[in-house]
């Protein structure tokens, strides 16, 4: 086993170039052995194999840096820095990371986890090697679909001034997480399709064949400009901005990429290295369906079917019906994502209304607005999204949508602890960020039938709405608990003395086992579904502060800024002097784990909070 | 005149094609009359009166559509569609806003303020048009400083799918507030110095002169190809997108545009129309100071100078010089604007310190992102920035800042309430936004003295720090008042008893107001600087509560997620039952006027704050 021989930093440089193949193969039944069992990112690290072997082979790390756009794909670089033995934990609690840490490797030199900031940041690590006077190599590395995001863009219309180096490497797949989108997109496919230098003479040849002076030299030129210029030319599209572009090269080929990455260093300003891959090169199932094994759960490797099928339904398949009959019962509905037809469940909207689908592209902030330029437009657009990757569009949520007080739902996937993924994709800041804005209404179901009923409230409803609902299952108790939606109403669900829980969306479950510790302790304990954060139901909360002596409240969101701030507000406004308990997550990143082991961790587990209400509650009566 | 037959929608049609030119200068007379008196933004209004002019003469206004980028440049706009009188008020409070607004005309389609925004409106127009069975016209017109931001290439991107009209005009003056930078300008500016399409035709001839079979043709094609494919096709970046690119044409050539346009309706796409134009046009000292007019105070028509001319150093000019001193000091320190090194106070650093400073264009995302890459190379960014502009960064301070804690240094300028420009530039959410941040430390400076030592304290403290200051004169009083800067630590100024004013940055200078009046009336007034908003100085809090009945917070921030839900959450956690008034700007957005009167408006001026505490204290003592 070549891999074995793989145990620090440039180890790979001891292995022989006829050996190299070998070794990309051990490296993939590696990762598919180890993927099985704990679940990551499967597509994306197969595609990238030779091609991370490659920067490690041309490369003297860790003086020369290497950015990965995302970092789901840096698992085979993990491999080549001495962290083997961390896949065995991979995305656990308290285990390696899916992503790449500073703080597990001076190999890792920046933590990605959203798309296209990998240049931005390169570049910044340029100019401070140029500024200190350093003469190592930067490298960024981004997919197509990352490609998509304005940021790419920015970062590259900023590089063009370079005059030292900076290599960008295009890992193109053709693939977004879902298939990719746009006129970038189809530049790239032309490229793509150009089989080569060989084409190109005969393309130009035929091109210019009939050339004469005069206008009609530029008629022809221009009709026949777009096959043209992309055979004549591969990447002429990052040349006119200032990029110097080497390829396409073929992304399976180590030695091939070698050479280029050689090459692309001795140039004096930026490079583009485009780079053709296949997501999930080397494991079949996972060729076929590279959405399916983007983010993989635990399957079984013979079949490639999750080991665990899922029996019951998520709160993104409530939403996927619940768009879907919305979309039949009322046309002016259109739904748009941000490159997750799948994630968010918007795929079967797609199939039944492709006319009122919106996938545009790894692209949050286009998303947002062009939201807005469609309700301006008088249709009701629903925006399907992860909490963490809205954070993009806060000023386009604030700017575009609010201000004009236009209706835009905002279906908010993936809120509150996500778990694995860990720090970047937790989606614990939406009610902070989002309750700041003026005019929006956000709001959080308590179970499955919930989210259809606020899904239909939100549609009713003729200003900006957010609902928000976490990842996983859908919880189906209460389901006798059905009151209507009402704006900024709550829902009294057990109406006792003592103590009043307000607990807002998925805490509500939580709360059901607080009530029931607290009540075995001799407690009465009322429960209240909050429903909404904005606007909260301060008259439940008055009307609470009648006969309980302490308010709790609950909510998988950070403390600063969230529900429990506003419910003191509230108190204080209106002279209630009843003590006040804040459950929330602290003040603090969460890392990646399983999503009950971080409560734990946090204290946001029933048993934990029982025992802070106890706390409270002794420390009153010996008072 | 010609102006005076303007009185609607579509009066200009009745203007004889040989008096578009005399009307047009009447539009610059009268833009550059009304300016002088009430400010406001003329280079880029007088550079579109052409280009405005022509927009209503070819589209059918309001069935057709127009959305105006930033919408500074709507001056015209205005003019053509009835809201001539609306000049004298304007920007005023409760006079007519300097930007698009819905509620003010049916032809305004799309409230602007930020950049960038127009082509993903315009495209969400255009699909709801489509959905909606309509035929109209959508434009959007763009600058081309707008289009470095990274929201506009994603929308260019997702445009290139469309089969149905849209058109983008390119109002390129070649200017963003200051110059323009970027490989997007450097592949604009060639296109705009390609002479046209006779040069063309020579250019292909001398290209391909030496053409053979092999190789050799490759290599020529490769080492000419930057010059060549510019002269040959311009705008073919735009084509290789899947964009339709008509131009260059004369923006300034009314009939040439009426008839690009009428061309451009015609097309089943995506076009772009490039129209050259001038900043300033018409009006010399315009032309040559660019910058200077961007945002213009009133001024004197004659020498183009300002009014009043400024005696007190404003904020920017205190970070201006400071900047300059801790360049001098620390050789790490280095500066990054999106396109305002002048509005930010940068241009000096940078003419000290050139290869450290950096502006990135319009690019608030990748500002922020390339800050934390050069942080993460060893270096001391300090990213200068208005409040409003920063909300388009929240996910990169939150996410490649704040979770590696680089040390970057946030430098806001105009937060708090802005004034003329209104409700999109208000500086109003950033305590909220930044707050829920982990590890991010916010402050904000009394008075220009203490923005000095926040800055210095920045520099030395190694994690994120922001610190927010309001536009506008620099408070020097309380000069003595100097305490050394620690983190999380505020600043008594007067000591009594019975009411604690906690302040916040700009907000001190008018608790000095409050105080003087509750003295006045004979209360025990305390006045502290509140220095730190996250995190707060919970022992001050404490220390105020034991001899203080009531405890007033003063920011200019929205409550919601402010410094007053801070000290309230302060408060509950240690079970203290003082009375406390939040003090800041409530749930709505602010529209435009002097700052003065929004401040009376909204009840954060000194009486109304003093009324309100007054209010409070009687109804306690009733009780």
């Amino acid at each position: 086993m070549f891999l074995d021989k793989i145990e620090k930093i440039n180890d790979i440089k001891k292995i022989d170039r006829e050996d190299w193949g070998e070794l990309a193969q051990e490296i993939r039944k590696f990762l598919i052995e180890k993927i099985s069992v704990t679940g990551g990112h499967l597509g994306s690290n197969l595609g990238a194999v030779e091609l991370t072997m490659a920067l490690h082979l041309a490369l003297n790390l860790p003086e020369d840096k290497i950015i990965w756009d995302v970092g789901h794909q840096s698992y085979t670089h993990k491999i080549l820095t001495g962290r083997k033995e961390g896949f065995d934990s991979l995305r656990q609690f308290h285990g390696m990371s899916g992503f790449p840490k500073r703080k597990e490797s001076c190999c890792d030199v920046f933590d990605t986890g959203h798309s296209s900031t990998s240049i931005s940041a390169g570049l910044g690590l340029v100019k401070a090697r140029d500024i200190r006077g350093g003469s190592n190599t930067v490298v960024a590395v981004i997919g197509d679909g990352s490609l998509t995001g304005g940021m790419a863009y920015e970062a590259l219309n900023n590089a063009a001034k370079l005059e030292t180096n900076f290599i960008v490497i295009l890992n193109d797949n053709n693939m977004s997480i879902s298939e990719n989108v746009g006129g970038m997109s189809k530049y790239l496919n032309n490229v793509r399709t150009a089989t080569g230098y060989l084409d190109l003479k005969a393309g130009i040849l035929h091109a210019l064949r009939g050339t004469k002076r005069g206008d009609s030299t530029i008629k022809t030129i221009r009709r026949v400009k777009s096959s043209f210029k992309q055979m004549v030319i591969p990447g002429m599209l990052f040349e006119d901005m200032g990029v110097t572009y080497l390829g396409p090269v073929d992304g399976h080929d180590i030695e091939g990429l070698v050479r280029v990455i050689g090459e692309a260093r001795r140039v004096k300003g930026p490079v583009l290295i485009h780079a053709l891959t296949q997501k999930g090169k080397g494991y079949v199932p996972a060729e076929r369906h590279p959405a399916r094994f983007h983010g993989a759960e635990p399957f079984n490797i013979e079949t490639g079917l999750p080991k665990k099928p899922r029996t019951v339904a998520n709160y993104t398949d409530v939403f996927s019906t619940v768009m879907c009959k919305l979309g039949q019962r009322e046309e002016r509905i259109v739904a748009v994502t941000a490159a997750m037809p799948d994630g968010t469940g918007l795929k079967r909207f797609r199939n039944m209304y492709p006319d009122r689908f919106f996938d545009v592209g790894i692209a949050e902030e286009h998303a947002v607005t062009f939201a807005a330029g469609l309700a301006a437009g008088g249709l009701k657009p629903v925006v399907a999204v992860y909490s963490s990757f809205l954070q993009r569009a806060y000023d386009q949520i604030l700017h575009d949508v609010c201000i004009q007080n236009l209706p835009v739902i905002f279906a908010i996937d993936r809120a509150g602890l996500v778990g694995n993924d860990g720090e970047t994709h937790q989606g614990i800041f939406d009610f902070t960020y989002l309750t700041g804005i003026p005019n929006i209404c956000v709001c959080a179901p308590k179970n499955k039938w919930e989210l259809s009923d606020m899904m239909k409230f939100a549609v009713a409803y003729n200003a900006p709405v957010a609902v928000r609902y976490p990842r996983g299952q859908a919880y189906d108790g209460l389901k006798d608990f059905r009151a209507p939606v009402e704006p900024g109403k709550a829902e009294w669900i057990y109406r006792e003395w003592e103590i009043a829980l307000f607990a807002v969306g998925s805490m509500v479950r939580t709360a059901e086992d607080v009530r029931k510790q607290l009540k075995g302790r001799g407690y009465g304990v009322s429960l209240i579904n909050a429903r909404f954060v904005k606007p909260i139901d301060e008259e439940a909360v008055r009307e609470a502060c009648r006969d309980h002596m302490l308010i709790v409240t609950l909510e998988e969101n950070v403390l600063t800024g969230g529900y429990g701030e506003k419910v003191l507000d509230c108190l204080n406004r209106d002279g209630l002097r009843n003590l006040c308990l804040n459950i929330g997550i602290p003040d603090a990143y969460v890392e990646h784990g399983d999503v009950e082991a971080l409560k734990r961790e946090i204290g946001i587990d029933a048993d934990s909070i029982v025992q802070r209400i106890c706390q409270v509650l002794e420390k009153t009566a010996s008072k």
